[in-house]
C-alpha cells in the first residue's frame, strides 16, 4: 500500500490542496484530486501538513525509556557521566537492541522517519550497541531511516582496543565515525583526529565529532578537524556536533567562515544552559546546521523528548527567534537542514520526495514548533503508519 | 460538592494512598479510606498526585490565544515590543476580558489554580485592562486565586499622566503595584523607582518590578530597589522580575545576599537566550524565587504554554538541573516557592491546605517534569473542574 491521497492537507500553512502518493514518493499536488482506484485516502480535515522530521544527533541505544523511573545520582563533570553511565548500564541491565527499537519507535509516533544515532562502542561492551543499531536500522528500512554513527563515547586513544573495535563497528555495518573531545578525554588532540580521520578514510565513512570543549580549546580542535578534513577532501562528509566553543570565543566568526569553506555541518541541541552556535551565523556562512536531542532519558540526563517538533522549540528559543520568519529557521533545523546536513536523501514536500508526512492541527509551521501538539497523523512511504500516538501494523 | 475523596494516588510520587476532602481542604490523608455519606470519589488509578501548580509572572490581559495566527514581524529591541504592541492591540481588536479569561481556563485546564498576572496601565488604554483582570479575578474566585499587578508596560515618567492612571487601577482593586526598567525606559532610576514605592506605600500594597536591565545598570537598579524596601520595611511584599543582571554581573553573590537580607523575591522565566539569576544561588542566599511564563502567544513571543510543568521543565534545563534532588527543585519554583513568593495562602498537599491538586501519568515529580504529561484531572478547592484538557460545568 504505498499509493495513497492525503486529501484536504496545508502543505506548511498553505492553501489546502490534496497529495497523490504512487510508490511511496509524492505524485501530485492539487486540490480536488480524484482517487485513482484502490488508492486509501486519507482525510486532512484541513491540517497542517509538515515533511516528516529529522532526528540529528540522538542515542537510541542508551536511552532508559519505558523502563521505569531511574533516580539520577550522577556527578556534575562530563567524565562522571561517562563512567556512571558505564557502571549503570550493567547494573540496570540495559538491553541495547530493546532499547533502540523502543524508542525509535516513539519517534515514529510523533512524527519522525530520519534519525542520525550514535551507538557507543567501548572495551566492555565491544560493538554490541552497535551491531543492535545496525540490525535495527535493516529491520526498520522502508519504514524509518537510521544512519548508525560508531561512537567511542568514553574515548579512544585512553583505553587502547577501542580503536580496533570501532574498526569492527564499521565493518560489521555502521555507517559513520564518531568522534569526542579530542583534548577533555583523549588528552591528544592530534593522535585522536589522526586515529579518527584516518579510518574514515580507510572504511569510506563520514565523519561525526562531539566537541563539548569550550573556549579556544575546543577552537583549536575544530581546526585541527577542518585542516583534516580539507586535505583528505572530505568537504560535506564530516559534521561537529555540539561545537559550544562556537558560542563563546571572540572569533567565531572566523570559525564559521572556515568551516564553511570547508563544508563541514554542525549539530545542535541547543541547551538552554550553555553558549551554543548562532544558527543564523551558520546559516550565513553556508554551514549546514541541524538539530538533535542528544541523549533522551538515559544516565546523562533525564530531559528530552522523542520528538523533534519540541526540540525545533527549544532551538527557536535559545537562538530567540521571534518574528515568523526566524521560527521558520528553527523548524528547518529538524526538517530540510537536518536531512541536507546528514545527508538524507528524497526529502521534502516536493514531488518526486519520499511521502514522509505529518499531519497535525495547527495554522501555520509557527504554531506547530511553538506548541508542539500532540495528536498526530504520521505517513512514511506513503502509508500511515501512526495516529494520535499509537502506531498502526 | 466541596467534599471528594480521591483514591488510590500517590503524593509527590510517595506510596499510594488516599486524600479526604472537606470543605474544600484536605482533612485526612491515608490509605484505605472510606467514603463518608455522599461524597464524591474518583479513583485516582495509582496516579502521580501534585499540588496544583502556580503561575507567578504572565500577562493575561494580552495573550493572543484563540484569536488565530498572528505573523509576528516585530523588531528586535525591547521598545519595539512596547511600541508595536500598543499600535497592534488596537488593530487587533484585542479584548482583555476575553483574553484573560480564555487563558486563565487554559491555565486551569493544565492545572494551575493560582495565577500572579501583570494588567497593562498606559494613557491610550487607561484602567480598562486592569479593570478586566479585576473583575475577571473577583468572577474566578472559588476556582482560581489571580493577583492583578497595575502594570506601567510602556513607562511611567515618560508618558505623564501613568502615575496617575496607576493609581486608579489601584484604588479599582488592583493588588499590587509593578514597575519596570528604571533606566531603561523611565530614563530616571531615582525618580521611577521613589514613584512606585511612594504608591505602594500609600496603598499598602506590594510591588513587583520587571527589570531586563543587564549588568551593572540592572545592579544599580536592584540596589535602588533594595534600599527602599528595607526604608519603607516592605521586607516580603517586594518581587524583582526577571533581574537578569544577576546572571551576569561578578558582584551577584553579593546582591543575592542583599536580597536576601531585604526579603525580596524573584520571578524567572529562565529564557534559553540569555543569562538569568540561579535558582541555587538564590535559595542559598535565602531568596524565595519562583517561576512564571511571561507572555503567552502575545505580540511580544509565540512562545509559551498555560502549562507550569512545561515552565518548571525550562527552569531546570536553564539551571541544568539533571540530578533529581535538583528536578524537584524546577518543580518547587512552580508550586511551593510560588505560592510563598506570591503570598498565596493555604497552599500545597498537606492536611489542612486548600485542596487544588494535580492527577497525572508519572511515577516521579521528575517524570512529570521533563515528559510534561498532557492527561491531567484537576482538583480545585476540592472539586474536579478539568478533565484530560476539557473543562468541567
Amino acid at each position: 500500500m504505498m499509493n495513497l491521497l492525503i486529501r484536504n492537507c496545508r502543505p506548511m500553512g498553505g492553501a489546502a490542496t490534496d497529495i497523490l502518493v504512487e510508490g511511496g514518493r509524492i505524485a501530485v499536488i492539487a486540490p480536488g484530486l480524484a482517487a485513482p482506484d484502490g488508492v486509501a485516502v486519507e482525510d486532512g480535515g484541513g491540517r497542517l501538513a509538515l515533511p516528516a522530521f529529522v532526528e540529528g544527533h540522538t542515542h537510541l541505544d542508551k536511552s532508559l525509556w519505558g523502563m521505569g523511573w531511574w533516580k539520577n545520582e550522577v556527578g556534575p563533570r562530563l567524565i562522571d557521566r561517562i563512567d556512571g553511565e558505564r557502571a549503570e548500564r550493567k547494573k540496570l541491565g540495559l538491553d541495547p537492541a530493546r532499547q533502540s527499537d523502543r524508542l525509535a519507535k516513539e519517534f515514529l509516533k510523533r512524527g519522525t522517519t530520519r534519525i542520525r544515532s550514535f551507538a557507543d562502542v567501548d572495551t566492555e561492551i565491544g560493538t554490541a550497541h552497535n551491531d543492535a543499531l545496525v540490525a535495527l536500522r535493516d529491520r526498520l528500512r522502508g519504514t524509518m531511516d537510521i544512519q548508525v554513527v560508531a561512537f567511542p563515547q568514553s574515548g579512544v586513544l585512553v583505553r587502547p582496543g577501542t580503536a580496533e573495535l570501532l574498526e569492527q563497528a564499521l565493518r560489521n555495518g555502521a555507517d559513520i565515525i564518531g568522534g569526542l573531545d579530542p583534548s577533555g578525554i583523549d588528552r591528544d588532540p592530534k593522535g585522536h583526529c589522526d586515529l579518527i580521520f584516518a579510518l574514515a578514510a580507510k572504511h569510506g565513512v563520514p565523519v561525526d565529532i562531539h566537541l563539548h570543549e569550550p573556549g579556544e580549546l575546543g577552537a583549536f580542535a575544530m581546526e585541527l578537524i577542518i585542516e583534516r578534513t580539507l586535505a583528505l577532501g572530505m568537504q560535506g562528509k564530516v559534521v561537529v556536533s555540539h561545537a559550544f566553543c562556537l558560542g563563546d570565543v571572540a572569533r567565531a566568526d572566523a570559525l564559521y567562515a572556515a568551516l564553511g569553506e570547508a563544508g563541514i555541518g554542525l549539530a545542535t541541541t541547543a541547551p538552554p544552559s550553555r553558549p551554543v552556535p548562532s544558527v543564523k551565523k551558520a546559516r550565513a556562512a553556508g554551514v549546514s546546521i541541524f538539530g538533535g536531542n542528544d541523549g533522551i532519558r538515559d544516565t546523562w540526563t533525564p530531559y528530552n523528548m522523542p520528538d523533534m517538533l519540541q526540540r525545533a522549540m527549544l532551538i527557536g528559543l535559545k537562538n530567540e527567534f521571534r518574528r515568523d520568519d526566524e521560527v521558520e529557521l528553527a523548524f528547518a533545523t529538524v526538517s530540510d537542514w537536518a536531512a541536507e546536513g546528514c545527508g538524507f536523501a528524497d526529502y521534502g514536500l516536493g514531488v518526486g520526495a519520499r511521502a514522509d508526512i505529518v499531519l497535525l492541527e495547527a495554522e501555520t509551521v509557527q504554531e506547530a514548533v511553538v506548541a508542539t501538539p500532540p495528536q498526530r497523523v504520521v505517513v512514511s512511504h506513503g502509508r500511515v503508519v501512526a495516529r494520535d500516538g499509537v502506531l498502526l501494523a
